[in-house]
């Protein structure tokens, strides 16, 4: 018995409304809803990707039915991998140039798979990477 | 243009031992590779659910190739959700209990979908819940 998938990725940002406006405008993902000041949900291929106030959603508890939400909340830079074809790497080169998005490093991997290394406005390091990387197809 | 979904979901531990024996006894992740001290991987699904120790890995850049790994790491609590089948789910709850891992709470969502909560031995706060949760199949 093990999970299917990881259905919900998480990184914190203090200023979610710049978080909001770089994933979505440089990264192309859709909004699935937000609750300002304390967080905005993105839909990414099968699962989502959860950006929290990390003040907020360390502190307060926030209540479903009868039920309480466990707290979490870290700081520091966390870092997430999505999904992109080898063809797609040079859009992706040209859409971060063009946002003015500094590409921090390129990576060829020796057993193959390549990846892109860039930061979201909160720190956060983000790459784009080929599945290959992980043998994945 | 948009990433085909997330490759890489990432959380931090100290005790990099106690993660693995965690991810790999209780939810049943394969491991995929380590590096003691720095990071254990582990595969799950169509992606990959990576631990590092944050004073490693945000203090000292890998070098692949001519290249360098950008710095990250974060320290509190970081959250990650698993998917899983309703139909699972009592299996998954027994485990944990089995496990002796606490349940810290349980949820059945407004719109549909159904969540457990429970920590990790760093205070990760993992997540296994049904993909309806988010309207996706």
């Amino acid at each position: 018995m093990q999970p299917e998938g990881v259905l919900e990725s998480c990184l914190y940002a203090e200023d979610l409304g710049a978080a909001e406006a770089f994933y979505t405008e440089v990264l192309g993902l859709e909004r699935f809803a937000s609750e300002p000041g304390r967080h905005v949900f993105f839909r990414c291929g099968s699962g989502m990707v959860l950006l929290f106030q990390p003040e907020v959603t360390g502190a307060r508890r926030a209540q479903v039915g009868e039920s309480l939400l466990p707290l979490h909340g870290a700081s520091g830079s966390g870092h997430l991998a999505f999904r992109v074809s080898v063809e797609a790497l040079p859009g992706w080169r040209s859409r971060l140039e063009a946002a003015g998005v500094e590409i921090e490093s390129e990576i060829t991997w020796p057993h193959g798979g390549r990846s892109l290394y860039f930061r979201d406005p909160a720190g956060n390091s983000l790459e784009l990477a080929t599945p290959d990387l992980w043998g994945l197809s």
